[in-house]
């Protein structure tokens, strides 16, 4: 099944797990599929920069992919982003093979001017094919690429392979507006946009109009309830247990730690084995454990679910 | 009366009040210094980036300093930063002689090395004189200079007159640890650690030993509480009316936006006549003031003072 | 006499003189600017880059700017850009007050997009006003703003007082081709165009169509020499003399000591009393001095006006 | 034969042959590796940015390791930078499996502080392991990461198996005087320093004390003849044939386009079948083959060798 532009709801990125000396941990996989689409992802994206893809040789990224996909029946999208097209095409065919839904590709750092942007996506297609349908990510802060809405749409003009915007421009409410509003005058056809940093910004995300989430916070289910409820016009129910998530989702979305929370929670919630990291990682410290224990503690006050 | 390693509390970063058709808005002057201090600022710092500074001249500059000195008691910390060491020297000893009680200086964009940095705060001091209180501000998300603890403590090390750091760091929570371990150590003598982010990680920055918080956000009286609580040991209470802001203070840490959100929460507070920017500036959609709207009256169901 | 789309030659970027001590050199500024004139200069530019503007209070640098004028018949173009536009604006005005041809500003390092870049030089003309006759610097390397053909034709097209561009893209030549080529397709109108980067590439670019050079490089006769044997179809004669002075031209054109070389070789020949620069600046060793005057000894066997 | 820190001479930085279609051209690499080495190559370095290592396959990359080592005693040093360390490990040890000297490793573009470069040396060492001589490439220009000789010292004092410096900082001739010194005081053990930029500066590299060059100029005769001629003491002589090649020299080393030039010319010498980049790359327009035309001709008249 390949993705389309109508893909929505939550597509948790998934976290890579490895065991404690480094090495893929490929029994935890089919256990944390399991979670996130328990927990109501709609969707997975594996190997991504929280899934530590990287690190990853192109023989374990494949070996993931076919794990993940044959555990569930919910679409996955591959990161597929590299400095050299070779091994962009190489992963992304590989991948569609194993049953992938679709790729994710981000821009090298190095691209400065619009056409630059444009002309790198037009090199990354002529590369993978017309036939895979992809993601553009449009993530700044980390990758230090800026693209205005009018680049984001002349790629999807461009390529009709294109069915989804992975949004984590900051500040970017207005970009979306921006975006939907493409479609409403026609210069775009409608594309599925899903947002990031973390879900920091869901909450007014959604009433901006996107279709959902792509973001890796440690309770998708907050994720679900949030999309639900604001789609059901439920606004404040959909506050509501956005802001009693928030003080975790803000801990969790620290540039460099972030993922050492994020994995140290879902190790607690069950759906890994260990909260290792591949080399180089990063790590918690003992009082920032306790910081997170102490958010956990408070947010089951309002969520049961969070009593790990 | 100068500024010295035991500033603590509040430290309000003041923006700069202007008329709508872009003149400097002295009249509100009075009322803003006003506003702060009564919501609990122990200092106040001005001409910092969300001052808007290098939009005035250096005259402005100075009048504003004035105006704001002869109308509070507290310190008066003003941003000095500048391209050039003329005009930093000259705006120092401009401010000291209206009665500033220091100066912030953060460094110039283009530092990368552990040498470099030091060498600039070397040229710095060697510039404006070793008889003014200064501060470190180190805030790589926005100046793209990246300090390490080490380099921090050398220049604390090479120049009595640092007094203070304005921890800006994202993030910065172990970073605050190991600048206190070297307090602990002996290895650098106690100096004042202010927070900023917009109050993002006030909370647990409180738990890690700072002095408090050196940041803008439109209700100083939250930080106070937050600062004032921690310090009494209530650390469930301080959380608690940290969380109840927490919506509001994400929503305002928006690069590039925040400063219109910021403007617009202190004119609806009467804090300052217009929320007007000095060209070139950010403004809000009607969308945007909604959402603002829609986040104070929520607000106002914990905290009595966000009824505005 | 306002600078003008017809401009041509060689326009000195020239140094700021300075006295041991730091002081500005004002004295030597009458020599200084017989120097260039006499060595062939067109025009002037002076407080750019090379001139360590950022180093001067307005007041000094409209001192420097009232000697240069007050010395010389040729048009005198001032480096405005700033961080704000205050200053930019007072800088502009008081410079053209004082017999200025025009201004030169360059885009501040953060921009990124095509729009960006193309809205702050409507904000910068919107402050200085649409009477002054301004320059496009275009330095990617030092600025690290990258600015397509069609963005400079964008720039040009929106602001009739736009009527150079200083170019010093690298690679740049065929940038040149490029802009010439939207001169002869009529969309857009003919400018003014010279060229930087220390005239690593005067050769090819007098080549490529440009109207002259916009440098430092401390012999401004050979400059003169190349544009005018190019222009009158010698280019052999014109690639001798050139190839005789890269050696020097390229020893010059280095980030961060290329200053220190040009006002070492500037003082030798007498055009400036000292070679000091004001705080911070960079100095030569022992050794690059030898390399230096190894330099000009090789190229006086060539090129007799390098005895010195 | 492994690398060692008595390396000299000239390691060429071979290019990648491919053919028109962008397939690997594996039967020119005999034909480019007898060419490199006639010239004087006394080392091969393959796979670095001007080898276009990015846009191959870990399988190509092995294959083209095996097919130069297999044609040349000189050794062989293999460019494993990665964004990843599970690709450097995988190439390079498979590229000593298949008879490389050693590897070069760059940094990772977002390194900034001191120990963070350091930190990234340990752990890239740790992946490839100790017992691989490796180069520290050192080019901030396009990498964006400053090294101090302080940090490169440290990187060298940490790990016994860095045998070598490529030197390609700019300016960079101090450094070199330092990194020397360092050797003199005792401080740091004596290693190979070979020096890059295209060979700018070789002429003032070799009276600072390096060992040779490193770089890809398609003159290799050119930069023997200044390594021989200066370790002779014939410092003239070696700036005569210099010269006669900067203006080539000077317009190879164009970022972007530099790599078009180079394999131009190596077609022209008849060192590669054809000047194709694999995609995405760049090409020469018309004009610019008539002025690398122009510049061999001219070179021609002084160095017989650029008849071509």
């Amino acid at each position: 099944m390949k993705l389309t532009e109508s893909a929505q709801g939550v597509y948790s990125i998934a976290v890579t797990p490895f065991l404690p000396d480094g090495r893929l941990d490929i029994a935890s996989v089919d256990r944390m599929t399991d979670f996130y689409v328990g927990a109501g992802a709609t969707g997975l994206t594996i190997l991504g920069i929280m899934g530590e893809a990287p690190k990853l040789s192109e023989e374990e990224s494949l070996a993931v992919t076919k794990a993940v996909v044959n555990r569930t029946k919910v679409p996955v999208i591959v990161g597929v982003s590299s400095p050299g097209f070779a091994a962009m095409r190489s992963l992304a065919v590989g991948a569609m093979e194993r049953g992938a839904a679709g790729v994710m590709i981000a821009p090298t750092p190095n691209l400065r001017t619009d056409d630059q942007i444009v002309n790198y996506y037009a090199q990354a297609i002529e590369a993978i094919g017309t036939d895979i349908p992809f993601v553009i990510q449009d993530y700044p802060l980390t990758l230090s690429v800026v693209m205005t809405p009018k680049v984001i749409r002349q790629i999807v003009v461009n390529h009709p392979s294109c069915v989804m915007l992975k949004h984590e421009d900051w500040p970017g409410l207005e970009k979306i507006t921006t975006m939907r509003g493409f479609e409403k005058d026609g210069s775009m056809k409608k594309i599925s946009i899903l947002t990031g940093n973390g879900g920091l910004f869901l909450d007014f995300e959604m009433d901006r109009g996107v279709d959902g989430a792509m973001t890796g916070y440690a309770f998708p289910e907050m994720l679900a309830d949030v999309v639900r409820l604001s789609k059901a016009g439920e606004r404040d129910k959909a506050h509501d247990i956005f802001d009693a998530h928030l003080p975790l989702v803000r801990y969790e979305q620290q540039q460099g730690v972030g993922l050492a929370v994020r994995k140290y929670v879902l190790q607690k919630r069950g759906a890994i084995a260990s909260d290792a990291q591949r080399k180089p990682g990063s790590s918690l410290s003992k009082t920032a454990k306790d910081e997170i224990d102490y958010l956990l503690a408070r947010l089951a006050r309002h969520d049961p679910r969070a009593r790990v």
